[in-house]
């Protein structure tokens, strides 16, 4: 039997990589696109390249986003990464990347529609998360409501599903779901700031989720940090 | 005073011409975004250039959109541009491009909230168009409350307003209305099929819209057709 066919979001960090796992046991047949849209943590790309590898999807697209598009402490190389900050979860933080999920999940519409894929698997998350707007479920039911009206599919009533499986989950419980999935996260990459050599810097907002995500789940951090 | 700023989307036809002669006339500060994705019909970006000059828009950006995003007539080289259709209000022709407008407004979205836009621009018409569900007021509204939810800008309290100004318009009476504000449309772009020499063909959608605008607005057509 012919798989069914979905797009996957891969930003090269653990949650599209466990997202990506998931959608795997579900029998989906991925097609990946990942997105360059100058940001500091360009490394992020490669190791999105190196999870579609893993993962044995041939179909992985790189797409381009003019940086000057998006204004943020994440794609400005004169705007410092907040480091250290006492609590994510406090407002919406300078990373924050203006329609950023709303570009990448418009591509990843168009992209299903043309492909003839019947879902599209992100790996947003809303539990320990730097309080995005675009992260939060009511986003993602707000963009589902709009691409069901705005696409032939969505009118013909052969509706493109959003999934975002990771949406209730704590990072340290996608990241033993990853693991029980056989995930290996020395691929991913999650630091805003990372240095020259790749490293992760170890406070920023990405890095300490991530550190403790591990740390809460049980599971070893293969990240090699710059500061621990 | 300092103007206000809006996107408008420029794609170098008829009706993005019309919207931005209206946002100058509502006294906007415009910047444009112009899209290439591969459209068979690529001289309409030298249009949308040609217009950005003509209304004096100095941040007229290019956005390139891989074509393999999109599969449709209009970018597929292999599939035949539909002609002479009796009608051009039954169905969705196979000139409809998956998620394009969704696409484009995304970019617009993010752009507008990166420089501080209050208004996206798109000449949008519900009228006389070719029933692309990207085209309906029911999509601009779910676009907006989407954005509304999705954006830090919408969350504050600051929506970044969605305007359709020629939503309700006959091609004829936005003919008329940019006529009246002295848009030159001998600088547009309609034909989805044109000649190696630039010319309409004169029988596609596109083209037999535009004719039929320019006979019931009484306004004299100033297109080179390849056929009359």
């Amino acid at each position: 039997m012919k798989a069914k066919k979905a797009v996957i979001l891969l930003s090269g960090g653990i949650d599209s990589a466990t997202a990506a796992a998931i959608a795997i046991e579900q029998g989906f047949d991925l097609h990946a696109l990942v997105f360059s849209y100058g940001q500091r943590h360009g490394i992020e790309i490669e190791s999105a390249k190196s999870l579609a590898r893993f993962f044995g999807i041939t179909d992985c697209r790189i797409i381009e986003i003019p940086a000057e598009i998006f204004r943020s402490a994440l794609t400005d190389k004169d705007r410092a990464v907040p480091k250290n900050r006492k609590s994510s979860g406090r407002g919406i933080p300078d990373t924050y990347v203006p329609g950023r999920n709303i570009i990448f999940l418009s591509y990843a519409l168009a992209y299903a529609e043309s492909i003839g894929a019947s879902c599209i698997f992100i790996g947003a998350t809303a539990v320990d998360y730097s309080g995005y707007p675009d992260c939060r479920p009511e986003f993602f039911k707000a963009f589902q409501l709009m691409a069901d009206i705005g696409t032939k599919s969505g009118v013909g009533g052969k509706k493109i599903s959003i999934e975002t499986p990771l949406i209730g989950l704590s990072k340290a419980r996608i990241i033993q779901k990853g693991s029980s999935l056989g995930v290996d996260y020395s691929l991913t990459h999650s630091c805003y700031d990372p240095g020259p050599d790749g490293r992760a810097c170890g406070s920023c907002d990405s890095c300490l989720i991530r550190k403790k995500g591990f740390n809460d789940a049980g599971v070893p951090d293969p990240t090699r940090y710059r500061i621990h």
